[in-house]
């Protein structure tokens, strides 16, 4: 892969330029060089900058075109008016790779933009690749090589190398995380900011990641989606090779996008979209920084957890109820644990604990530890458990001491255990820390171990699920020499779907009036009427709707009125004809099914139930299209309105199974036409009691033309 | 009050006594005398063991008897076993406050509970006051007093004194809580932990501090609501004092009450009615010890805020994407600014910032830090801005500064000022430090940021908002010599209602054939027919409804049948009559509009719209009753279904005024019958549209016996 080489040579520069460099080292342009001296950077520094002589006892020279040797990376810390100027030169010293620190292009309008094209383009010519511009670099923690002028670099304790890698859009959030992070000893392999990001993105360093041995968690910052089906390459990728994807996903907000654009002048994609992504292909969500610190310790453990069945084991009858509030909240299961199991704990702790989950073992466990130590192996041991909490607030030597058996016990297990430390760090401190360093997951609060547990248990139970995305086979009716440009109605959209095996009413379409009467006599009464035309999107509004046609005359009758109406409406519309259609009257729930045609992930397949579910409620689920059976069902059970699909007080159960081959059967037709259907909408789709089936009974596409 | 008194003797004892102390300093009976030595309390304290004769140069006593002094405080640290034994001694002795460590109590069963009980019961004979059973003890922060065996009290740095108060249900929660605010410098008049709370319960601490003038933020952690009309009163006088009650309830999820059950012996009251009645009356919730904590930091600045117009100061870009992403799913207005503040800024802000709120005043403050400061200084003096929010990344001792000047800006306006340090503590923790030192709050995140600052920004509105709670003066229908037992049906309800100025269908009940005949000839038609009997609930299922009734003799009819079916549905059932009653059919949203006895909270207004509202998406508002109209329409506007009471897609606007106003009377109605109603269902309601008013189709009331 070319990419991983360019990468590579990003990462471990046998020689380094800073151009543009400084002495004033609390400046941009200064730090970089701080930072290499600081950390002990052992190849070749080159200074560029006429000003100098020299600086820290290293030659400065007034151009890199003077510098005598090769140069790996070079590092420009020169305004944007000097930036084509140094470009022409690096080109001429051959340097292939280029961190970019300087503001003052596409964030700033137009101008800005044309010239960040510009420097795009003459840097692909000469096949120089480039990071930023508006960036603070990037840092490779296995070989403590810092590559910009972060604030985190000034660490005088070294880094804390790890297996959690890191991409960022922003600078400043990208490196304070980083920052916190290695406080609460998170290792980490290496962090980008790509800022500006008009040639490497955040995609390519987190590929990069992914592939690389070393890096077990791939983590990243993204303002906008540089490549959708990139991300689901990756996040596919991440499935593969059970690595997680957490991403921050900023630009949720209208606000955010705004402000998005004005920041690194990326257009931020539909917030829907992303999450229904993210849902599908496993991509592991954080809401701030906090949280995905949170995410990086539990994942950096490396475990992995067989099931949802959760138990927590506490000192303190309050964390206990709080597990059990937040378990309910997050989609925790706190099972209940056998009897068997119960009454070993009930032999381990004090006659007014509780040995039910959540399990409370009381304060007496500050005289006897073994209670807590005893108690945890009894759920280690316990085949029914998937998951383990344990919350302590015991401080000092005791406290220590717990953590220090509770990691000896996580050692030899392949169930997570999580723990939870509520306490001040002068008192719990030394636990915590413990944990941290041996590489136990620990959390100040129930509510943040939870919440970690339970993306650590939903991406282990998705890497394990084959099914989701398993490729259903279907095949999906060819449009070999039908034109595919314009709208689509009501006709032509049933005859594809009826070709997809999907159900829809019988009926005929009456051409004109001879017609009419060669079939008014053998129609099967009752029939609904309605006007064909590829010029009338909206037959009601046209009058061109009749229902409830009992006979032959009301057939008659009804195509007069229609045929008029239409006309009147729009007087140039062409007339296919008056499709006259079975009128189905039996119970059912109506449900809609969308295509639609995604600026950042293509193809997507949307569903919902009609009238206020999407109208007050914007009740829908949505998805890449092709989706498997399993993810259809998915689909339908997320919806708020699922349970008048499954029968709410009284009504019958309806066909699910039906419907969500319908979904499959239509995201396999957008998948084949995909990037030709620009819209589609299936809208009313009933669907009857179970075992009876669906029907659509009108439909339009949308063609890119 | 006497309440006062007793809690200002538990708090400042001239003399303690430690009955059962131990030697071992690491025991839970040990750790008491060893707190109070730590902490140098300067009382008398008196020691109680016959195994020992003194302990660290203290006399030890073989029982309380032989103490020579009299004792303020007794801390009991015996086995429940010894618990009546001590009691009847303490009592001899004429100790009036005790604090019990042990547990053993309810907690724990049966047994337990009637020893509590027992215990209560001889203490009040002897006007003892109880803080505990099962409790840690208290803190007077203030005076540096430890009265009992948390692990906080063991620090060697003293305590932070401060206007923060907290009572807490559980000892483990609520001095871990202390600890770790503590150390972010959040400063504490008084904290309780009531553990079983037989006597002494958490609102009774809480209502001394809400009147203590050195506590001006009242925080408590509840398992159960000991008195629910004692905790809204608490709440109403926050109002008047502007001191918030902070509360983490536990016990929300079935799971959890369940938990709770087991831990202190509490029934946990329904989490809706609980979040209504936050809601009602400005309570403020938290979800976790941290968020708690972030509450305090705010409120312990003592501001509040003229509105909800914020505005976002930050070095990095990406942080004003979070806050724009964050404020618009919390509610926070991040307003445009003026032209006039925008152009100021502009002067100040390099030209690739931002001068748009979200401000991004771009990482040259590093290198200039008057650019921060200038920038914040002209939005504290914009009156269109109502709180501002800093975020810096900035670390050492520029940070610092600018932390400095930020809090030097802080002092000069009444304006809330919030700050965001996002950093490695080695980096920013200086700066950081320095406002959590002098009070500014300051936060790790933008969510946590906002999320604090909406609570100030909640409280401040509700704090300010008279109408909100204001009497409506409306007086309620008597009920005087009509007997109110058992179940009303629809006739008993519909007059009642009828009196309130509700509309009910214009009707008349035929009370036999006789009066049949007298009436249906004058009877405007069309009309429905229901079954009149207080025995039949369910009418459609009794087959007493008929619709859609045109004339005399359908009336007659429909009469027949009516009787017929009532009778073979309930044989013994006493029919009143058949109501026949207008038939309307104008467009309307159907709602309804309950009354429930809610353990805690006594009588609660609730409301929701009809079908899938209620039973598929369970969208309800609830109310302690009476409300004003200000409430009324609250309580309509937080529906998931309000939109079509505003009509949705071209349909009319409904009469929500009418609707409102008809919530608060029957509000007052459930107030003035309070205790006495169980349950009343008004279902449904036809809400019209605007100007046409409501009308009431059906009732039931359920009187407590």
């Amino acid at each position: 892969m070319e990419k991983e080489r360019i990468i590579d040579k990003f990462l471990q520069p046998k020689s380094v330029a800073i151009i543009g460099v400084s002495k004033d080292f609390s400046s941009i342009s200064g730090k970089p060089l701080k930072n290499l001296i600081r950390h002990q950077y052992d190849g070749e520094i080159y200074l560029v900058n006429p000003k100098y002589d020299e600086i820290e006892g290293i030659t400065c020279y007034p151009s890199i075109l003077d510098v005598p040797g090769s140069v790996d990376v070079a590092l420009i810390a020169v305004s944007q008016k000097r930036i084509m100027q140094v470009l022409d030169e690096c080109k001429e010293k051959s340097i292939k790779h280029l961190i970019l620190f300087g503001a003052g292009f596409a964030e700033t309008g137009e101008e800005g933009k044309a010239l960040q094209d510009k420097l795009l383009e003459e840097a692909k010519k000469a096949d120089m690749h480039l990071l930023g511009p508006n960036c603070i670099g990037l840092l490779n923690v296995k070989k403590s090589i810092p590559l910009g002028f972060s604030t985190s670099f000034e660490t005088d304790k070294g880094f804390i190398e790890g297996n959690v890698g890191f991409a960022s859009q922003s600078g400043a959030l990208g490196f304070s995380l980083f920052g916190i992070a290695q406080e609460e000893h998170i290792g980490f392999s290496y962090i980008f900011n790509t800022g500006n990001q008009i040639d490497l993105h955040t995609l390519d360093c987190m590929e990069y990641m992914l592939e690389d041995e070393d890096t077990k968690v791939i983590c990243g910052y993204l303002e906008s989606i540089p490549d959708g089906e990139m991300l689901i390459r990756l996040a596919e990728r991440s499935k593969v090779l059970k690595k997680p994807l957490i991403l921050l996903k900023a630009g949720r907000s209208e606000l955010g996008k705004q402000a998005a654009i004005s920041h690194t002048a990326s257009l931020t994609g539909s917030e829907e979209a992303f999450q229904a992504i993210a849902k599908q292909y496993g991509i592991i969500t954080a809401n701030d920084i906090d949280d995905m610190i949170d995410a990086m310790k539990i994942f950096k453990r490396g475990k992995s957890a067989n099931g949802n069945r959760v138990v927590t084991i506490s000192n303190s009858g309050a964390a206990g109820i709080a597990f059990a509030d937040y378990s309910e909240a997050l989609g925790l299961n706190l099972v209940s644990l056998s009897t068997e199991t119960e009454e070993k704990i009930k032999q381990v702790i004090p006659p007014y604990g509780s040995p039910k989950n959540p399990v409370d073992i009381t304060a007496q466990a500050l005289k006897e530890q073994h209670i807590f130590i005893e108690t945890v192996k009894i759920v280690v041991n316990d085949p029914e458990i998937d998951a383990i909490i344990v919350q302590t607030t015991f401080g000092g030597e005791l406290g220590k001491t717990i953590c220090e058996k509770i990691a000896e016990i996580d050692r030899t297990t392949n169930k997570p255990i999580v723990v939870t430390v509520t306490g001040a760090n002068e008192i719990t401190g030394q636990g915590k820390e413990y944990l941290e360093k041996v590489g136990v997951p620990v959390y100040l609060t129930p509510y943040k171990t939870m919440v970690a547990l339970k993306k650590l248990i939903d991406f282990s139970l998705f890497c394990e699920d084959s099914k989701r995305n398993e490729d259903s086979g279907y095949t999906s009716p060819s449009l070999e020499h039908i034109p595919t440009s314009g709208i689509w109605t009501e006709e032509k959209v049933k005859k594809i779907l009826a070709k997809m095996n999907i159900r829809i009413p019988k009926g005929n379409v009456i051409e004109n009036e001879t017609h009419l009467k060669q079939i008014k006599d053998v129609i099967p009464y009752p029939v609904v009427s309605k006007v064909i035309s590829d010029n009338i999107l909206h037959k009601t509004d046209a009058g061109g709707v009749k229902v409830n046609i009992q006979n032959a005359e009301e057939l008659q009758k009804s195509y007069t009125e229609i045929i008029e109406s239409a006309k009147k409406y729009f007087p140039n519309a062409k007339i296919t004809g008056v499709l006259a259609e079975e009128m189905i009257n039996d119970e059912a729930v109506e449900m809609f099914i969308g295509i639609k045609d995604d600026l950042d992930f293509g193809t997507l397949i949307v569903t919902g139930l009609g009238g206020i579910f999407i109208e007050v409620l914007n009740d829908v689920a949505i998805r890449k299209a092709p989706i498997s059976l399993v993810e259809a069902r998915l689909m339908l059970k997320e919806l708020k309105g699922y349970p008048l699909l499954e029968g709410v007080r009284g009504a019958a159960k309806r066909d699910i199974e039906a419907l969500a081959e319908a979904l499959v059967r239509i995201s396999y037709f957008a998948k084949v036409h995909e990037g030709k259907i620009k819209e589609m909408d299936i809208n009313p789709i009933l669907v009857f009691e179970e075992g009876k089936g669906i029907a659509a009974l009108d439909g339009i596409i949308l063609w890119n033309d």
